[in-house]
């Protein structure tokens, strides 16, 4: 056990799902995206005669994260308040036992904070790339779902009851409308939300005098980061803006999972995750498979809300440097992203592999005895006998239905006043949940249609 | 004191600021939302042939919400779940009482949520529009201050200590940077978030039979509400889309007010509220001057993220009608609104009528006795005497000058090494804070750029 | 529609269901309350001859909530940054005008959150003591809902999957166990948490130079609160801890209430809330009964977290009066007692109505064909052919039986190896859950017997 | 760099200042305390003949977490759902290796969630442990800090303005009233909030047949937790109890925290932090001394609180086994002690070095020149010429002052209704802060006799 392990707990957080979100946010990657600020800017001051182009080959040379000694670094940051304090002193030892001269010019005019929120910058541009693949891919599953279920009846169920019938296809349309929302949420961050973080000590970039903005475009451009209006040290919208993002498509991914956690109830049996050997299997239970991959997702969704809370209120920041707020976002912001992309990781598996077992919702369709098609029927026969006849007709077959435990098809059935305007043929069609879908396929097509147009474009 | 009053607690409300937020979401207007929604459908499944032509005029002229009796409203509505069954009822009683027949056809064809969705979105349409405004008119005011404070030194203070010197317009760019950003995620709402809600018990419109997509689209015409692909009853994006956005606000402002509060301090008195009879003074304490607008920005700083988080949790809901995470909007969504708003009045009269004191913005600079100016004394001696020297002497001097209670300028002026190189107005130059600014004015100038070329876009 | 509405929304607050706590919150009370500590503040300042003995009468009868103007009260709040200002101002008038000398010394010595603060205390004591019998109320339900149902057998859902048989009795007599839990904390709240507030404009009593804290004592005994040490203005400890434990009962009852709603599903049909006129019926669909108990409960499960986040965000206060973290209690803490209260009361009325269909349970048992009694059998089994072959040979028939849709009883009952070790009857006996309940019936007893010694010491 | 690394982000944890909780939540740590919950099952069980006792020998020997290979068990743990399930297959190997027989009885009749939960109480009987010392260590500081201070005269703030003198040992005696609060809600959690949990598969602990309570027993007495009345793996109030107390803890440390940072301002300078090498110097900037303890507390107070929300969110599980409401607990409950206990570390630190500048706070009492006394001067002369006049009097000479710079004393000097009733020495005696104290010195005298009492009981 090394020492490494001994600095918190990390063993839960694979079970997330998001692993490839770790590796964006691992302490190696986190320590090389701000040396790539520390090169960047190297090269951007020696561009404007800032600091001498002899210096540039030695720091840049030394902004490897393999080189630096990370528990050290831990450390010597509980002390200083922040990683980039004593990472520029490593780098700093590191680049003048290269070059004695070019370690005077390491991270020249800049202050801590333009490391560490550059350097996460690029972390969280990574970040969205790998949320909108990913996005991208549970899109063209959830598609895929919708298209093939587009007239696969299955009970619609509100406050948990079954009310009327819906296609499974509409259940997964809503689900995917909802990541079209969240793709083009993806993009706008993508367009908007990052910037370089380039202001020295006070956001003024004084120690650079007259060069401080064009040393800043030029970073900009070597980073490959907007350049924004001013430093924004303390103005954390940006940051929020991603928090909220990835807090609302954890909120729509749980969704998912709720939906298809209670689909795959022992007693409802309508759907279920993928089979996966060592997943969600139960040793004592041969019967039992577990729901893992929604448990993931609804575990995200229980925990995202007061991460993205911490962001907001992390938001009141004190004047040009804060005390509290802007530290709080270094766990919660991790945090949340590998919360959100596990969640999304998993949904997406889920949504790839589903088993629908299409007459299992056929047979649920059945099981309130025909009272779920009592309003079709009412319909039907208010245009014979007038709508309020029809109301007490069938409210007083489904009482007798219910209480005799006998299906209301067949109650009906037995009824002078129904036979004499509905044939059996009649009365049949009309017990057929399939007969009783109103707009749903056209509501299916329009969610595909939607999709098909946000492809293209 | 009427009934009314002990449906709960009132009073606090105005504290926040938000009338005008208030109104948009009181009870009568969250019932003339709701109205106003039955009206439109009557019209709209007219037009389709759904229900009678001649049923339109009762049920308009009862769509009313003077005409409802809002505390029984209350009290039937804790039985039956949620607003709009005994809004129906009553709306339906009144409809009926002016023409038995029309009275059939109120609420055809709609579930509850339908009513009370596409009300909320109407409110929610106005709420953004106040915003709006009131966006722009904090952006002006700032703008404004940015613009007359461009070059008014300050001292910057990061950690809540004096740093280097910054511009009061720096800071306020900061806040008018902010306030840029939030506009245009107003202006995304706007154009994004806001849609219609109309499905039926099960999202199918099964009871409109094929003529469901007819009269969504004339609904969604007639209350101009965009029409999604599909209905939304539990994909909850939308709401949280406009809470998390109202949370980013709320986290700017309380920024904001933060600073003004800490500018506000009788120890630091660089800045005060504006002064209004009745505003924040103290009776028993004739010199005190609270920041009565602060607090309540803060106020809602602080209650802001949890409620954030209480619509992201609420995300997580059942099939095709939620069971607890819909109604948890119901409170938190007009919390969020009221108190944003609120903060957003406040800071922004605090924009437009600050007090802001150059003198003592240039005086609160002396207070570390010219500590602040060491590392541009030490920039200057670098090139004359090499940046390593430079560094140790004016070290060794401030040490000097803080344990003596001495100003680094005396203790400076008394050093050979340093006035060999520099004269006493040099050296008086580089104890002016105003020399030492490095971009503060290009920053000031490209957020004030930003928002001209934003206002004319 | 009288401006009372417009001061914002409460048409939704009954739908929690805690009438009584909203009485206990009401507008008019809290103001009674603040004027009860006015009223004593008057009498116990007189007894230690701070104010005239004959001030106290016209103040002592000006404290009546009814007489104040509420809609005033409110608007001037807005201004004066808190309730007590404006109310103080009333307060004088009222009493200047019977007697004008009495007018001077109205609110003597006394800072507005004194005031607001203790209050605030006698609210939280009554809501305390609706607290306490309400959950001595869903205790005594549930324990008879444990007593009656100690050994009826219903699965065991872990995973929301069908796990191995437990009786109704265990599953109530766990929402019994957490709730003889809360018990004791609303008892340890009613001797700890509650406390007078009483310092002056800075916490030091000054104003009331000798007789500061002689006064404090004789208020204390007045208003029948402790006396605490010292003031506590920025002290929030009291307050969080009944915000938390709230916080915790509300856990505790959405728990609850997903039990609930989710052995209510059409599929499941295990139990069912009481059913009572108008609530939770479904006009168009007469065959649901919607569990519009258990979704108040989840509601106010899910508003409460992000809530109480806001109490603790508050406690971070400023020197000797906050701002912002004070504020934010006022709409927060009545929001947490309402909602908690009101699922209390919804969950009571479960717990005590509860139909529970034994027979459905019985039947929901065999849903998986045996496969929940694998367990069982393997270890009856293993006492005669090892574990290890009993294991292999379960499993064995486990999977055959899921294969082919048979009964495992069945399939068992055709392998020869077990027939030679189990005779019919055994198999029998090895199949039914009763029989394999372990220590479920000792420990419903021991949670009963808990509830037993707690309630008679 | 090791894979270690790549599981996560574990550098800024250290930065909370917590690091002896991180070792009691480490990696190595939460695997151990769960090899320690099946060491003592196997005791226990073969104590009741449940097992052989010749198997307890080689489990026991195995039960050692230098033994478990993490990495492989943190990525099993993703598939599986938990770590339990990983770990005691790895376990069973490493048994079987000694001793095949006994491999077999490896984690007999128990479930993951026994294992887990049982070891967290394990890991949260340490913490709780090193909370109550750590706590107890602040408590001295502060009532040393009270005491020396008792009498140190400082300007009160209310609402961040000068309001009237109070004393900084009545300040330290308010932050040490609420840490004796919170230690004895530590205490309450010591005795009531522990618990062993051992149920097996849903509860019943049937496998166990008729030996399942006595091997609780027998477990929770080697484990010296104690037995609940039933197990509690759906039931969360005991986490939740410890999660917000620590809750309530770090929002009293961040008040505190908040107050120092707030002295510590270089425009107020009454305190500062300890000084230690390397601790919140700036290198650019010699003057700065960083309150880096105060902003690692106040950090800790903004993320504390989302975290607790989602402990409380969590609660809401579902029948026996939950379904992300548990698995969220996993990295919250951590996050919360480690942040809590950082944040204690932190402010026992800066209680017990706190440097305070009596002359500093005296000084600044006379910034509003004398305005704060008007009260005091009111107040005396009201006695001599009418409360009412003596008021308009004092209020007049105030805003004299205040418009022209002058101190109130000198105004009030110059009066002759002043001088004609009050002295020069009277008139200076009552411009003395530490004449207008109250009961300030009585507060302290109470806060510290409760210390005094509580130790010794």
């Amino acid at each position: 056990m090394t020492a490494a392990f001994e600095r918190g707990f990390t063993l839960t957080r694979p079970l997330s799902g998001g692993a490839a979100m770790l590796a964006v946010f691992s302490d190696t990657a986190a320590v090389q995206r701000m040396l790539d600020f520390e090169a960047a800017l190297a090269r951007a001051e020696a561009a404007h005669g800032v600091i001498p182009q002899s210096a540039v080959a030695a720091i840049v040379a030394a902004c490897n994260a393999e080189q630096i000694d990370l528990p050290a670094l831990a450390e010597a940051a509980a002390s200083a308040g922040n990683l980039a304090i004593p990472l520029v002193k490593q780098l700093t030892a590191a680049v003048s036992r290269r070059d004695a001269e070019a370690g005077k010019y390491v991270h020249w005019g800049a202050t801590s904070q333009d490391a560490i929120d550059t350097g996460l910058m690029l972390q969280l541009r990574e970040a969205l790339q790998l949320f909108h693949t990913e996005v991208d891919g549970i899109i063209d599953a959830l598609a895929q779902l919708a298209r093939a279920h587009r007239d696969t009846p299955m009970i619609g169920r509100t406050w948990m009851q079954h009310a009327l019938p819906i296609s499974f296809g509409l259940k997964a349309a809503g689900w995917l409308d909802a990541m079209l929302n969240h793709r083009n949420r993806i993009i706008a961050l993508q367009a908007d939300a990052l910037a370089l973080q380039f202001g020295g000590a006070a956001g003024t970039l004084a120690s650079l005098r007259d060069q401080g903005l064009a040393v800043a475009q030029s970073l900009a451009q070597d980073l490959d980061l907007p350049l924004p209006a001013m430093p924004w040290h303390t103005q954390r919208d940006r940051i929020a803006d991603i928090a909220t993002a990835l807090g609302m498509l954890t909120g729509s991914l749980g969704k998912m999972a709720r939906d298809v956690s209670l689909l795959m109830q022992t007693d409802v049996a309508e759907a279920a995750e993928p089979a996966a050997p060592g997943k969600g299997g139960s040793s004592t239970m041969p019967h039992k498979r577990n729901p893992v991959a929604c448990a993931a997702a609804l575990t995200a969704a229980v925990r995202v809300p007061g991460l993205v809370a911490t962001v907001l209120a992390g938001m009141v920041q004190e004047h040009e440097r804060a005390l509290g707020g802007w530290q709080a976002e270094w766990d919660a912001l991790p945090e949340i992203a590998v919360a959100s992309f596990g969640a999304l990781r998993q949904m997406r598996e889920v949504a790839a592999g589903l088993s629908v077992d299409a007459d299992r919702m056929r047979a649920n369709l059945d099981i309130t005895h025909g009272l779920i098609m009592g309003e079709a029927v009412m319909l039907a026969l208010g245009g014979r006998i007038g709508r309020l006849n029809a109301h007490h007709l069938v409210e007083a077959a489904s009482r007798q239905a219910a209480a005799n435990g006998r299906h209301l098809r067949e109650v009906l059935g037995e009824d002078q006043q129904v036979t004499q305007h509905l044939s059996p043929q009649e009365l049949d069609a009309l017990f057929a949940p399939v007969n009783y879908l109103g707009a749903t396929g056209l509501f299916v097509d329009r969610v595909l249609a939607r999709h098909q147009q946000e492809q293209s474009s």
